[in-house]
């Protein structure tokens, strides 16, 4: 079947579940055949794809979950990673001049200390995380993938890994955003599902990873919506339903919405960034909270808009209700380098380029690649016009429009 | 008929005119009929009770607006000051020692020196605001009402004026929140409606009077249902209808979004204190942006279900997608002295009626006594365990629970 047809079928899949469900955060329909199935005898294996500081955040929750529902998982969460010499400081509490005096491969530092030290450090990983530096091992027999890897890596990765996983897996990315060109837009989980021949959902929220692993409180979102067309599960497993995975990703500190809107939830966590330069800018004239909080609003209305006329399957309320729309952009017009970027740009009456440069120390701005991304997409298309604030923000940065023509370009 | 029945026929006239169109953001079902009216003989006549700096802030954009529209609205705009003396500092530039060294009457000095000096000092009104300290002159004639007073002092205005308005007037009362009890929820709009057997909408959004005042960008919802059954507007005045209200509110710097859910944008305004002290409370915590973005979150959703829960005509996007929901309480979030007395109450490890003592010079929050009316509200309902949000600041309020406990409440 070709991509285009398992994604239509995804949607009418999505759509019989929304309907037949009073609430988008109920599990999902197929929880209802739970009584025809047998008992389960066999247990889910967790591989987590990536050993970042959000991968590792990660991996700390499914392996608490893991220990919490041990009779849905294997107890063990295999993290992948990828490979690298590491000289532990001699400061860290671990240290040991025995054993820490040369550089030592991070995955044995991870398995010894329990902490990836490289990319998380001073956070506590549960025993049950079990760094494999192999990521054929890692993922082997793993009913459940997160991924969790830089996009730029995904393809080559499931290259790699494809005829390696079992048939029945089911996958949920937690790479955050799209893929924007003139051609179109392409999802993380999509080009994962394809090229693993399996199904794959996306977690996005409000979340930035050294919060979530201090376990302050914040929330997110899960989409997860597959064909009727999949490698069915061996029925010894428990079923793999919005239920199953809001147990492997909820805690107490992390709190877990599960959605259908599998294009929704990814679209929110790369739009919210042209909006975020937008607020910045306002916030930068010094107009005021309430100019900001307008900017925003018609953000979100902008970014539903986006979803609802390129995507079938997207929902008005992922974007104005869930953590991976509204809460994702309150955070980013609040704390966020492309608001701090764009706000200091306007104060200091200088190109962004400069500011980004400055402050990022040669990282650059998701934002301002976003809003050239989204333009050439909407302009291919001919609806720049329907989209006033994402296209005044993409003029501002080509200095077509300036900050103060923001009230009447919106009017 | 009894309000109950009017209220009645207000909803139903909004379910229809909202679902025979496709927008709320279009003008009311009425203008249709525009065009088999004749053309306009007559001119709207514009009142505002109400001088503050709120009131003289929208007095000027009304002034604003007949200057811009002479085809619909005569150019004066009548305010009513209620009077007091005022002694004009010496370092106004307008001050002439030879008529400002004795105490003045307020009217007086806006009419001469086109500013309310003491309630919005700094501000030129258009010449056309014309200060009347006589309520009863004030609304002569004028089929458009604008209320904007101190809450209090509702009742009171309307026995004042009753009988002295013209049958026919239409009304929209820029007062901010809801009156709450155990007893029940009491609209501005309507006890102005009620009492002067006219029909009034309501105004809310995210704004500050002196922001607004200075021309800087915010934006505001209007709500306007009127039932089928008031004394008719004679055929001479241009229909009063969403686009009419519109030519009178909106501004390049004030844009104005038209919407039928009076009740809705009402309850916006009163409920976002107290979601705006639970945001407090998290930053208090040093829990970070995303937290309080949950909380943000958990709030929106909170006050949409109050408001479909409890009024027939609520609609959900009022509180997700217009100025008087997402946009108002993201402001009240960020800059808020809700907010703020909450974040510095968790910060000192004090009570907040300590800090709002010390803050607030003798003034009082909102949000907190709009949290205990709520909570009784919702008690003598049996709904307190349906906002866990809403029931968790008023526990914490009032000492039952503590802040550490909101993510557990929450789940």
């Amino acid at each position: 079947m070709s991509s285009r047809a398992a994604a239509r079928l995804a949607r009418v899949a999505g759509h019989i579940s929304a309907s037949a469900s009073s609430s988008s955060t109920t599990t999902s329909s197929s929880t209802s055949s739970t009584a025809r199935r047998m008992a389960p005898t066999r247990k889910h294996k967790v591989a987590i794809i990536g050993s970042g500081n959000w991968g590792s955040a990660i991996a700390k929750i499914l392996a608490e979950n893991t220990t919490a529902h041990p009779h849905l998982f294997e107890s063990e969460v295999r993290m992948w990673v990828f490979e690298e010499d590491y000289q532990l400081p001699s400061s860290h509490k671990g240290y040991d001049a025995s054993k820490h005096s040369q550089p030592r491969k991070l995955s044995s530092l991870i398995n010894e200390l329990h902490e990836n030290v490289k990319y998380l450090p001073n956070i506590a990983l549960p025993p049950n995380v079990v760094a494999d530096p192999s990521i054929l091992s890692a993922v082997k027999d793993a009913s459940l993938l997160i991924f969790n890897v830089p996009h730029q890596f995904v393809s080559k990765i499931c290259d790699q890994i494809h005829g390696h996983i079992v048939p029945y897996a089911r996958a949920v990315s937690c790479i955050k955003g799209v893929d924007v060109s003139s051609d179109g837009i392409s999802l993380f989980s999509d080009v994962i599902g394809r090229k693993l021949g399996i199904y794959c959902g996306a977690l996005s929220g409000a979340n930035i990873a050294n919060e979530v692993a201090e376990e302050k409180f914040c929330e997110t979102t899960i989409a997860y919506d597959p064909p009727g067309t999949l490698t069915p599960c061996p029925e010894e497993f428990p079923v793999i339903d919005h239920s199953l995975w809001k147990h492997l990703f909820h805690r107490p500190y992390f709190h877990v919405s599960m959605i259908h809107d599998v294009a929704g939830t990814s679209l929110g966590g790369a739009l919210k960034n042209v909006i975020a330069i937008g607020a910045g800018f306002v916030d930068g004239m010094g107009w005021g909270d309430n100019a900001k909080a307008a900017i925003m609003r018609v953000g979100i209305l902008e970014m539903r808009k986006f979803g609802l006329m390129f995507f079938d399957s997207c929902k008005s309320e992922t974007f104005t209700e869930e953590s991976c729309g509204v809460a994702d952009l309150i955070t980013s017009c609040a704390g966020g380098r492309n608001h701090k970027c764009a706000k200091l740009s306007v104060e200091q009456g200088r190109p962004i380029e400069e500011i980004e440069a400055e402050v990022l120390n040669g990282q650059k701005l998701q934002g301002t690649l976003t809003a050239m991304e989204v333009n050439e997409f909407l302009k291919a298309r001919g609806k720049e016009k329907e989209f006033p604030l994402m296209t005044a923000v993409h003029k501002i940065l080509i200095r077509e429009a300036s900050v103060e023509d923001i009230p009447h370009l919106l009017d």
